[in-house]
C-alpha cells in the first residue's frame, strides 16, 4: 500500500501550519502568493494528491472523537454533550472537549490540536463566522466533521439541529391563542443561524395572525440568565407595555422571570413568559417555565450515531437533519388579563 | 542522553496497560502474582528504573493537558474550569476535559489516554474512591497531578480547595444568629470530603452554639437543582418543623426554594435558606441566595499556575491549600418570625 501524503507532512516540511497548508490549496486569499506557490510547489514535490473519497477510508484509528462548542458550561450544549457522551462510551470512544466561546481562532487551534493527536472525528457547532474551509481542513485530512445546532452554508457534511422557525412559531402561536397581541421577543442575535431563525419564525407567526410587527418591541442580544436578569429593566419599561415575551432560550425566560419578580410583579400572571429548549430546570423554574422542546438528547444521539457511521465508511447521513420541535406549556403563560 | 524506559514501553511490550503496570510495579494487590512477576522481570530486562525525581524534569512538552472532573456541566466545576481554561489559554496549552462521573474506571481510561497523547499534566477533581496509585500513575509517567475540590489522603501534590467545614460554619451561624435553632441540613454525600466535611462543619458550629444536634434533621443526597426541588417535600415534613435549610450547595438550595415556594410558601420569609459556592445565579435567583462564596476561580486560576510551575520544575505548591470562603447575605435568610 502507498503512503499517503498528508496535509501535516507538507506544513512540517515548511515549517508552516497545517491550516495555512489546507488553505492554500484550495486558493484561498488568506494565504499570500508567494506562500501559496511554495506551499504547492511542496505539495508537489511530496506527491500530494488531494482525493477526499479515497481518503474517508481510514487504515486505523485513535479512538479519539473532538467536540467543540461555543461554551459546554451553557446547559443547552450541556445536554447535547451528555447525549454524545453516553452514545461514544458505549463504542468505546474517548470523548475530547473544547469551548471556541465563538472565536474561530481557538475553534481552528482545536482541529489543529485534534489532528496532531490522530482523532478520528470531530462533533462541532461552528463558532460565529466559521469559514467553510476551517470544516474542510478536518474532512482534507480523513478526520469527518459533524455540524450540530448551528448550520454552515454549503457543506455536504450531516448538520443536526432543531427546526428554529417552526418551534418559535409554536410559542408565539401559543401566546396568541391566549389573547396577548403586544409580545416581546427578548434575546438572540443575528450573527448565529439560530438567531436569526427564531427572530424570522416570531415575525412570520405574527404577520399570519394580522398583529403588526413592530421592531421596537425586539430586544436582541441576551443569550444567559444574567442577561435576561438584566434585560427584565428595558422589557418593563417598553412604552408598547408588552403583556408577555417570546425568550430566545430557557436561560433568558428565567433569567427575565427573575428580574420581573425582582421588580415586585409576578412571572405567570402579570406577565407571560415562554423559553426555548426545555433544559432538566424549566420543569423546576418558579413558576415552571412555558417552553419548546428543541430535542438535545436527540441532536447529540444523532451526531454521535452519524459520526460512528461515517468512520464505518457510511456517507447517508450528509445534509441537513431537521428536528422537529414541541410545545411544553406550564405555568409561566396565562390568558391575557382582561 | 539515555532513553528513559517508560511505563507504557513495558505495557506495550508484554500487551497490558500502562495503570497494571504502574499498580505491579507498587505490589498493589489488585494485580495477580504471576502478572506481577512476569511485569517485574520485563521491567528489569529493559532496565526501567523508577526514579520520580529524575521523572519529574521533562525535556519535551506535547502542549496538552488533561483535566477530569466529576461533571464539567456542573456550574461549580465549570466556574473552576474557565479560570483554568483562561490561565492555560494565556500560556498556550491545550486543554481537553473528561468527566468521570464518580467512575473510578472512566478517570483512570483518561488518565491513560492522556498518558498515550504525551499530555504535560492532568488536574483532577478525584472520583469518589479513586485509589492513590491511580493519581501516582500519572506522576510514575513524568505527568504531573493537581487536585482540585476534593481531598485524596497521603499525596504529596498539590491540592487546591475551600476550607469546607469553616465555610459551612460561617453559614449556620450566620442562622443562629438571627435566631433560628431548628435548623435542617440538605444534600451532600459522606462518600467524598466536601460532604463529610460540611456535615461536620454544620455540627461544630450547632454545638458550639450550645444547641443540641439532631441526625434527623440532615437529608442527604441531594446535590442537583433537581435533588433539591425534590427535597422540599421531605423537608417540610419533618417533625421537628424546621424554620431554616443549610444547603450543602447553591444548586441544592435553589431547587429547594423553588420547592419550597411550589408547595406555597415563600422561601426568604417563610423558610430562611442558605447555599454553598456563590455560583453567579446565586445573586439572581427569587429571592436572590444567601451563601458561603467559595473561590471557585481562585482555585481555578491557582491549581493552574501549580502546574504550570511543576512544568517549568519547581514543587513548591505541593500539599494542601485551602481557600478561606466568605459570607454573602443576600434575600433569602431572614430573622426568626416571634
Amino acid at each position: 500500500m502507498v503512503q499517503k501524503v498528508k496535509l501535516s507532512t507538507i506544513a512540517d516540511s515548511l515549517g508552516l501550519s497545517t491550516a495555512t497548508v489546507s488553505l492554500a490549496l484550495r486558493d484561498s486569499p488568506l494565504v499570500a502568493d508567494a506562500t501559496r506557490d511554495r506551499i504547492k510547489e511542496q505539495a508537489r514535490a511530496l506527491g500530494y494528491i488531494y482525493n477526499r473519497r479515497a481518503a474517508s477510508l481510514r487504515t486505523s484509528r485513535s479512538g479519539i472523537i473532538g467536540v467543540v462548542v461555543h461554551d459546554i458550561m451553557n446547559p443547552f450544549y450541556a445536554e447535547i454533550l451528555r447525549a454524545i457522551e453516553s452514545e461514544l462510551d458505549r463504542n468505546r470512544q474517548t470523548f475530547i472537549l473544547s469551548n471556541h466561546y465563538d472565536s474561530v481562532e481557538k475553534q481552528r487551534n482545536f482541529i489543529e490540536t485534534l489532528l496532531q493527536l490522530g482523532g478520528d472525528g470531530v462533533i462541532m457547532s461552528p463558532a460565529i463566522g466559521t469559514p467553510k474551509d476551517d470544516i474542510l481542513l478536518a474532512e482534507d485530512n480523513n478526520m469527518p466533521a459533524i455540524l450540530i445546532a448551528r448550520t454552515v452554508d454549503d457543506l455536504d457534511v450531516p448538520i443536526f439541529r432543531g427546526d428554529d422557525a417552526y418551534g418559535i412559531a409554536l410559542a408565539t402561536n401559543h401566546l396568541i391563542g391566549l389573547g396577548h397581541r403586544v409580545i416581546a421577543m427578548v434575546g438572540g442575535t443575528d450573527q448565529t443561524s439560530t438567531g436569526r431563525h427564531r427572530y424570522e419564525g416570531y415575525v412570520a407567526a405574527l404577520e399570519k395572525a394580522n398583529i403588526k410587527v413592530d421592531s421596537n418591541l425586539r430586544i436582541p442580544g441576551p443569550r444567559t440568565k444574567q442577561a435576561g436578569f438584566e434585560a427584565a429593566v428595558n422589557f418593563l419599561s417598553l412604552p408598547q407595555k408588552p403583556t408577555a415575551a417570546v425568550c430566545w432560550n430557557d436561560l433568558v425566560a428565567i433569567g427575565l422571570m427573575n428580574g420581573i419578580a425582582r421588580a415586585g410583579l409576578i412571572p405567570g400572571k402579570d406577565v407571560s413568559v415562554t423559553g426555548y429548549d426545555d433544559l432538566e430546570e424549566a420543569s423546576i423554574a418558579t413558576p415552571s417555565l412555558t417552553t419548546v422542546w428543541n430535542g438535545q438528547s436527540e441532536v447529540g444521539r444523532m451526531a454521535a450515531r452519524a459520526l460512528l457511521d461515517k468512520l464505518n465508511g457510511s456517507s447517508e447521513a450528509d445534509g441537513l437533519h431537521l428536528i422537529r420541535p414541541e410545545m411544553r406549556i406550564r405555568q409561566s403563560t396565562t390568558p391575557l388579563k382582561p
